[in-house]
């Protein structure tokens, strides 16, 4: 069952399916038989297989990496990056961007039928970075695609990038990793707990059964969401964009409705965001990334990890980020040295926080261009 | 009805309650009747009232400042501080901490009885900084207190001494403000917000009357309890204290436990906070705390407010203090230079973050026992 080369799509995704033959085989311990994928594809594969750029996407991204979004309707997440003629050039490469195991946009999660026909919920195995990876490997190997050009992937998607480098070696070339760490430190497992908390605090949440109950716990995945989005912008960004402004009103109502722009702000943020996302996939996903840790099979020592790697590797850190802030991309940069792996780090400097890698960053535009060639 | 000058009560409250006599005009515009103000008193006012030093809590504190809590039993939260002997001596001055309006530990707050004897629930009227401020002032009357030596207070309680300092001028003559601002900033309104959101959203809450219910919104509270912990702590003590260590297991349990110590903390965090404080009052003082900002009748002016001033002031910030960090000290610290006001400003070092006002930072009791006196 090899899918065959698809073309180019411009901005309407192709909305690709396919299921693994092969079963996967968890760090969990556990086996997870029957695992759909769901896909882009831009470009079109070489003869000999040799142009593939895989994308990751980040904890809430998914495969529409330059597609139309399906249910929001916007672009895709990363159309200013990937395209024709952009820093990741479909018109030269084959980009694949496959929704992430766990999450929510067609490949299998919690929200997905196990073989008895009802949802996994939380019957579904708690996954990892490295158990993501697989399943894209699986689909790799189904499009024929031996060895990548590239990877390519921001935040979450950036450490998919290093965990492939790590672990499948001789299948990548060039990895490409932004605002990314090689294990999550506790500010960040803190802050990914609050908004498992959050969701499993809502009554509607049901001990993760509120599939088909006609209730989900769409007020926690609001919270979450809120508390994440806060750590994806600067203070200076919330400064410039938000201050203290009043939304729609001359002065403060002595209430409590939003009355600043930042409040209402978030608010949306979270309220769309449940239109969106599966909040027991937001459970998944985020477990996934509190476990994170390249090391823990090397007993902390990240330049073992990459010992022998024959890729090239470049990262990228912003000066406003606070969440993924460029210390832990140095630490990367100081491992792959110790290894004698080829590898370029530049910091750039950019206003808008951990989101940087998503915005207007033209630096970062060339940076990637220059490296993915 | 003037209280008498208490003695110094050592580790056990008095737990002393008063009424004030006139009712309290408030910012939003309404008239709070038969306020009752809870709180505590340390060493003995001298003859001439000179020798009084109010210490200012802060968002969760309370008026136990130097006296064991009496749910938790713990000592007061600033028993270092506070005391014979102390930086704030109590052998020679006389120390008085009343619990802020709004909030839950015997001052008059949301779950106080209107007077329709049902609890006041969100009829209480949305307060400000400088509501709390006021009611201490009419505290301060009856005790004969017309001029303090010093006002005293970190986080906000930094923010009542700014406030009244600068609206009640004549009323103080050493003003110390520890890691706070003038002007909450965006980044803090959004945290504030997200804590709100969380009880709001926790069904429990029931628009706020959720007395005498047998039920209390204690999950929607413990999310934003924990929310703001991360925001108190700095990322290096959270790596320091935590790092990615396992809470008594030796391997990751792939499940949704608390795998991690962090995970475990906080989640401690938030349960126990929901022992000893009341939700409504976390909405009010965190929407007091999002519209503090002394400028805004002054047309963002900072230097204007404290025109004329003839208090001398003292203003610390922490290196690791991310939340109120050194550049909200610093304007101020401007403000006042402009305002021909003496002021002296540090930043000290110190690993703690936010929180570090309230831990063991020698060189923190050293400024406050120079400036205090």
């Amino acid at each position: 069952m090899e899918a065959s080369a698809p073309t180019n799509d411009g901005l309407f995704g192709l909305n690709r399916r396919t299921i693994l033959p092969e079963p996967l085989m968890l760090d969990g311990g556990t086996v997870l038989d029957q695992v759909e994928i769901a896909y882009e594809t831009y470009g079109t594969l070489n003869a000999d297989r040799s142009n593939a750029v895989l994308v990751c996407h980040a904890t809430s991204g998914d495969q529409f990496v330059a597609s139309r979004h399906p249910i929001t309707g916007k672009p895709g997440w990363w159309s200013r990056s990937v395209g024709p003629g952009k820093p990741i050039d479909t018109d030269r490469h084959f980009v694949v961007c496959a929704n992430v195991l766990g999450s929510c946009m067609g490949t299998t999660g919690p929200a997905s039928l196990a073989s008895d026909s009802q949802p996994y919920a939380l019957r579904f195995p708690v996954i990892t970075i490295r158990d993501m990876v697989r399943a894209q490997m699986g689909l790799l190997d189904l499009l024929g695609i031996e060895r990548l050009h590239a990877v390519v992937g921001g935040s979450m998607g950036g450490m998919q990038a290093l965990s492939l480098a790590a672990f499948w070696p001789g299948r990548v070339d060039r990895v490409m990793v932004i605002a990314a760490t090689a294990a999550m430190p506790a500010q960040n497992i803190a802050f990914q707990e609050v908004g498992r908390q959050a969701i499993m605090a809502d009554p509607n949440w049901q001990g993760g059964n509120y599939y088909g109950t006609g209730a989900a716990p769409d007020a926690g995945l609001a919270v979450a969401r809120m508390a994440a989005h806060i750590t994806y912008l600067s203070e200076e960004s919330m400064h410039e964009k938000f201050g203290r402004r009043l939304q729609d009103r001359a002065s403060k109502t002595f209430g409590f409705d939003a009355d600043f722009q930042v409040e209402s702000y978030l608010r949306h943020q979270g309220a769309s965001f449940t239109g969106r996302f599966d909040a027991n996939s937001y459970l998944y996903i985020t477990k996934a990334m509190s476990y994170f840790d390249l090391t823990e099979e090397h007993g902390g020592r990240l330049a073992d990890v990459f010992a022998g790697t024959k890729s090239r590797f470049c990262l990228v850190s912003f000066d406003s980020d606070w969440l993924y802030p460029t210390r832990e991309s140095r630490k990367i940069a100081h491992a792959l040295n110790a290894a004698g792996a080829p590898v370029s780090f530049v910091e750039l400097s950019a206003p808008y926080g951990h989101d940087s890698f998503l915005l207007d960053v033209p630096e970062l535009d060339r940076v990637i261009a220059g490296f993915v060639g």
